[in-house]
C-alpha cells in the first residue's frame, strides 16, 4: 500500500510539472487573447479653441506645419497640427457628467491624405473610486470605427499596469467637439 | 530508514511547489508594493530660455497656444507652451556637479487652472558607472509635492527596464531655473 | 528495481526543479541578452518639407525655436525643431519598394552641440505578412552609428510586446532626406 502511493506520487509531479511549463508555453504562443484582469469603459470631451470659446474649450492647437496656423486646423487633413488637452473624463457619454479625472496629453495629426492622429496622454484620477494615472500613446487612424493603442504604465491604483485600450469616436461635431469611448483593457496588474 | 525517505520527499516537493505557486498569486495580487530591483536617487536642471540667455540655457518653447510666443511662458498656467530640454543629470543638487549623463525630452504644460505638465523623455547616461538610457512619460502635477511618472522601458545597463519614478521639485528660480529630484525605482529588473 | 526507481526519481524531481528555479534567477541577474522572441529588420525614409517638396514631403516642421522657423532647420544643430512624419516602411533600402505600413509619429532635435534627437512613433502595418502596431519611444543619438530605443507596446499580431530596436542611419541626402534602419528585437510576445 506505502509502496503504491510512492509509486504514483513522482508521476503525479511530473504531470504537475508538465503541466505548469506547458501553461507557460500556451501563454506565451497562443493566438487567443488573455482575459483582462482589468476592465474599465470611459470616456472624454475634448473642445478645441477656435479664436471663440476661451470660456469652454480643453484643448488648443500648440504647433502648425509652416501652411497653417493655431487657431484653425491646416488644410491637407490637418496634417502637422499639434494639440495640447486637458479633457474631463466621464464614466458616461455626457459632457455634463461629473468629471472622474482628466485627460491630458497632447495629439498630432500626422497624414496628408486621410485623418490620423499619433496621440500620448495621461489619465489622471480623482475620485473616490480611482486615485493615480494610467499613461497611453499609439497610432490613432481616427476615421477606423475602433483603434487601438498602447496602455503603456501607471501609478496608484493602476501601478505598473500593461494592456491595450480600444479607442471609438462616439460623437463629434464639425472641428470643434469630439467625445471618445476608451475601453480599457489592463492584462498586467500588480 | 530508506522507505522513511521516499515517503517523506515526495510531500517536501509538493510543499514547494505550493509555495511556488503561491508566492505567484501574492505578487500578483496583494497591494503591498513590492520592492524595487533598482533605485537611483538623480537630480536634473532646467534653464528655459527667456531671450537673454542662450549661452547657459538648456531648454527652449517650441511650441505655444495662439496667445503665447517662444520668448516668454504664456498665460492661463502656461497652457499649451511646449518645452523641448537638455538637461544635465547630477547626483546631488548641485548644478555645477560633474554631469553623469543628460535629460532629453520635452514638457508641455496642461491645464489652465493650474501648473499641471506632461513629460516625455530619456536620461542618457555617460558615465563610467551606467551606460544606457531609461525612457519615462506620465503626468506631471507639478504643485503636488511628489508627483509619479512611468518608467517604460531602457537601453544598454537599464535593458528592458519598467518602473515608476518620483519627481519631485526640489528648488526654483522664477521662470527660468529649475531642478528636479528623481526617485527611479525600477521593478522589472532583466 | 522498483525501488531503485523510487529511490532515483525524486533526487530527479528535484534537479528538474532547481534548473527552473536557476534558470529564472539567471534570466533576471545574467548579463547576457536573452534571444529575442520575434525579430524584424525594416527601413523607413523621410522626406522633409522644405517649402518647395509638397508634391512629395513625408514630414513636416510644426514646432522651433524663437530662432527658427517651420521651412529650414533652426541652427544650434536645429536644437528645437519638431517634426511630424509619415513615412513609408519598406522591406528593403529602397524608396521605391512596395510600403508594408507607415512609421508615423514625432521627432525632435534636443541637443545645441551636436545632432541628437528624441521620438516617438509607431509603425502601422498594412501589409498580408502583419496587421497591427508598434509602438516606439527613447533617445536617438544620431551621430552615433546604431542607438536603441524602446519598444513600449504593440497592437494586432504586436499585441502588448515589448523589446528593443536598434536604429541605424543607412543613407541621408542633406538635410532633406534620410532613411533609416530599424533591427526590432522584442523579447516579450504574447
Amino acid at each position: 500500500m506505502a509502496l503504491k502511493t510512492l509509486t504514483s506520487t513522482p508521476i503525479l509531479f511530473l504531470l504537475l510539472l508538465l503541466l505548469l511549463l506547458l501553461g507557460c508555453a500556451a501563454a506565451s504562443t497562443s493566438q487567443v487573447r488573455p482575459r483582462p484582469c482589468k476592465r474599465m469603459v470611459l470616456y472624454f470631451h475634448d473642445i478645441l479653441y477656435n479664436g471663440h470659446n476661451s470660456h469652454n474649450a480643453t484643448s488648443a492647437i500648440v504647433g502648425s506645419p509652416a501652411w497653417g496656423n493655431r487657431v484653425t486646423l491646416a488644410g491637407q487633413n490637418h496634417f502637422g497640427d499639434v494639440v495640447v488637452f486637458d479633457d474631463p473624463i466621464t464614466l458616461d457619454n455626457n459632457l455634463h457628467s461629473p468629471a472622474v479625472g482628466r485627460a491630458q496629453g497632447f495629439y498630432l495629426y500626422d497624414k496628408k491624405e486621410v485623418f490620423t492622429a499619433w496621440v500620448g496622454f495621461s489619465f489622471v484620477f480623482n475620485s473616490t473610486q480611482h486615485k493615480g494615472s494610467i499613461n497611453f500613446v499609439g497610432a490613432d487612424p481616427l476615421m477606423n470605427k475602433t483603434r487601438d493603442i498602447s496602455v503603456l504604465g501607471g501609478t496608484g491604483d493602476f501601478f505598473m499596469t500593461r494592456g491595450v485600450a480600444t479607442l471609438m469616436t462616439d460623437a463629434f461635431e464639425g472641428e470643434v467637439y469630439f467625445r471618445l469611448r476608451v475601453d480599457i483593457k489592463l492584462y498586467e496588474c500588480w
